[in-house]
């Protein structure tokens, strides 16, 4: 016996894990902010650059090139011959492949700004998505501290243009080559004993000094019990590591005397006075040694913006949100493809996490914005009524004709009216049609006659509500209601 | 002997192909586009939302479930718990994915937009690319042609605020159903056969009624001598099929029995019948039967955009535009993942095809933007030289300061300032420094020298394209160039 064909099973609908779909008031947020660092950047007279969403990997250049499925962290996937694609993980790698393949035409030094998607193939987490926004600029060619105190400049006007208060975000300056000059006194060969030291001075906002001492030394013990291996650090250097990141330290003679790290010093020195020149002070712009970034690439001056606005958690503890961007001098990555320095700066916004602390903050407008008025259809002919419509539109009034099933009742249209944030519903039954006249229905004034507990005034309001006009005088009749409400949309 | 290390090879900076990098101009334009597309559909009622670059495969729908490598014109790999993973290839999948995902929550109708980038793993041509931007409209839980209607109302205003002049676009509708009579009055059972008679309609634009003709019976032999096989169709089909598809032919008795057919036509009708009532006549809104759109999921109307607009080729020869976008009625795309029908709507604008053929035409601003005011440095502190920039900056004034090699010569400065299409540089030397003063070059001014005859005109105007102020009134002086040559900035 034949078995019985199986039932194709319904499709489920489903995101993949880490993505977001994103509505009116998000997308509207963003093009604001998108807008607003927008300005600034031309301002510094960046100019736009854009590039697709994915590249050769080995132009990314995150991955070794004998990797047969470079896949960790990124999404890649083979092109038809062979070669291995990935999606941008962020906009420095791709710029980088830009400027070497334009470099010839390009004028330099080149200042250019970009935003748009980049992918993370990583497990997601709460506000951690594997697509998100980032808004990078650049500047290639500029090999002086110069470029880079621009960079910090223009992220601390940016971060005021978005309207976060000064004294309420920070940009935080630190140098490779301080950081280097450290690794140099200590005299330490081993990559992973170094890299165990950097994630130690990375907790110093974290876990105090104390605590960075423990991670330098033996090793340290968290409230829950669980213990992390330290760096074995002998305690005069863990004292030469304090005092090259805790404020207020004694600097090591023997750092004093590292190369690099005296470089690396008076790089900052020099970030400090220019920007301090032009009125952007500690208070916006802060040399910090404790700052470490990871990637790989950075050459000399990092910086991170800070923001530094709390607000509470569901448990009503306070958090803080902490790096919203962050940047430096990667002189390497374009020298890459062309076997000759080139002297690189730049630096980062996370949009789609700046966003989301704005948005907790309450600094961003997330009221749903005023509906399309509302043609209802009420036994006529559609096309009597889809014409009420083209004359608002015509008139530059956002509206819309009721096109559900045209037998749903009155009733369940205006249901549709409210669910639409609708300002006014217009209705023509034939008994108007044949007096020449429609209805207009103030759905604002409508949903506050509820509240109203003195008698008089509600049949006022209730008139007020609902009027009667000529179908010649629609477009005014519905202008004075939207004027009534202040009601305003961006067309 | 141990072999001597390879010497790393120099990556090579390139695009994988079929993809671009975009400069200001190209991002202008399409941001300009962008906003008055969005102005129109804003102003029908739509609401943005926005949904990830990838999805399911299974979810976009294109694909059998057992296909072990689903690659074929789309870009897919493997998620780490093995499903596999495409770039969205439109905008449509995804949304009937949004819509089933959160069909208790929304509003219905669901009137909303989307635009962004769309992927093709297709080999990729002239003005081909495999990433290209769309921008689509939808009305989801509409049933009537009144929706269809809307969707040809709005394709219409929306090419003409992208300002191309009535007469020179036309949207096109034609009805899959009629098509369906037109297969049951041939009772055509192959879909091989029918799929060849829908190409051999399709080409009716190029070919004209005798090319149709060769293609629908034994086959046609081009120009250059190469034969297509046709459909094979008898002498009386051939003349049923051209009599459902050239204006003026007679509609053959079989056709007019179809019952699928008289019910597509009805819809063309009152698709033509609502348009018309609100002033969109048939110089804007063509019923069109020789309309044929591939995609297999349209159930009822289809539209074309066409642009009507000829331009030139590099020989000289006349180019037409012709599809800039399209859509169409698709029962079927949601209730894939319900298990009920959910009636749909919508139309997609292919936005990179679009600015492809309004450049040609002329019709975008393609000019390089005026760029900032530089400040050049000469021998003092990059602090000082910082400091005017910053107080340009702050009074709204495009300016940067040249960040390429301090010891660059006051030539190769004013060189990167003709570059970048600046339209003043700022000079400072000791001697001015001690003095309190600056120099401004009016670049504009000063490319006009060479132009002038006139003696004594040209030295009034070299002098007044080389002015010396007190440093205290460099904005003021710099603001009234600006002034002189127009230049406004989008800042």
């Amino acid at each position: 016996m034949a078995e019985k064909p199986k039932k194709p099973s319904k499709l489920k609908a489903r995101l993949p894990r880490g993505l977001e779909d994103r509505g009116p008031a998000a997308i509207k947020a963003t093009l604001q902010m998108v807008e607003k660092i927008r300005a600034v950047y031309e301002r510094y007279g960046f100019e736009p650059v854009e590039t697709p969403a994915f590249e050769y990997t080995d132009a990314l250049g995150k991955f070794l090139p004998d990797q047969d499925r470079p896949n960790e962290g990124v999404f890649s996937f083979q092109d038809d011959d062979e070669q291995w694609i990935s999606l941008r993980y962020d906009l420095t790698a791709p710029l980088a492949r830009y400027v070497a393949e334009n470099f010839e035409t390009l004028a330099k030094p080149y200042r250019s700004y970009r935003f748009g998607w980049v992918f993370r193939n990583e497990k997601p987490g709460p506000g951690r998505f594997r697509q998100f926004m980032q808004f990078d600029a650049d500047t290639v060619g500029a090999p002086t501290p110069a470029a880079d105190a621009e960079m910090c400049m223009m992220a601390a006007d940016t971060m005021e243009a978005l309207g976060i208060p000064r004294g309420s975000y920070v940009v935080k300056v630190n140098n490779r080559k301080v950081l280097d000059g450290v690794r140099d006194a200590l005299g330490i060969n081993d990559d992973g004993q170094w890299l165990t030291v950097m994630r130690a001075i990375d907790k110093l906002d974290r876990l105090g000094v104390d605590g960075v001492k423990q991670l330098l030394g033996e090793g340290r013990k968290d409230e829950s019990g669980d213990f992390t291996k330290g760096a074995g650090l002998k305690p005069a250097d863990i004292a030469l590591v304090i005092g090259s990141i805790a404020p207020g330290s004694a600097l090591d003679s023997r750092l004093r005397e590292s190369k690099i790290g005296q470089e690396g010093r008076a790089e900052l020195d020099e970030i400090g006075r220019v920007a301090g020149a032009s009125g952007y002070g500690e208070d916006r712009i802060k040399i910090d040694p404790s700052v470490v970034r990871g990637l790989e690439y950075y050459t000399g001056p990092v910086f991170e913006v800070e923001l530094l606005l709390e607000t509470k958690d569901e448990k009503g503890r306070p958090v803080r949100f902490g790096s919203v961007g962050g940047g430096g001098r990667y002189d390497g990555l374009v020298s890459r493809f062309r076997g000759e320095p080139v002297p690189a700066t730049g630096f980062s916004i996370g949009v789609s996490r700046l966003q989301a602390a704005l948005t907790m903050l309450g600094q961003l407008d997330t009221r749903p914005e005023t509906g399309p008025v509302v043609v209802t259809v009420f036994g006529g002919d559609i096309a009597d009524y889809q014409k009420m419509v083209a004359a608002l539109r015509a008139a530059n009034i956002r509206a819309e004709l009721y096109l559900g099933n045209p037998k749903h009742s009155l009733g369940q249209q205006m249901k549709y009216a409210d669910r639409r944030n609708s300002p006014c519903a217009i209705v023509q039954g034939s008994d108007e049609k044949a007096r020449g006249k429609v209805q207009i229905k103030d759905l604002i004034l409508g949903a506050g006659l509820t509240e109203i507990k003195d008698r008089e005034d509600y049949l006022k309001r209730q008139g007020e509500a609902q009027t009667e006009v000529d179908q010649g005088e629609l477009v005014e009749a519905v202008r004075k209601i939207l004027a009534r409400h202040d009601v305003k949309w961006q067309i």
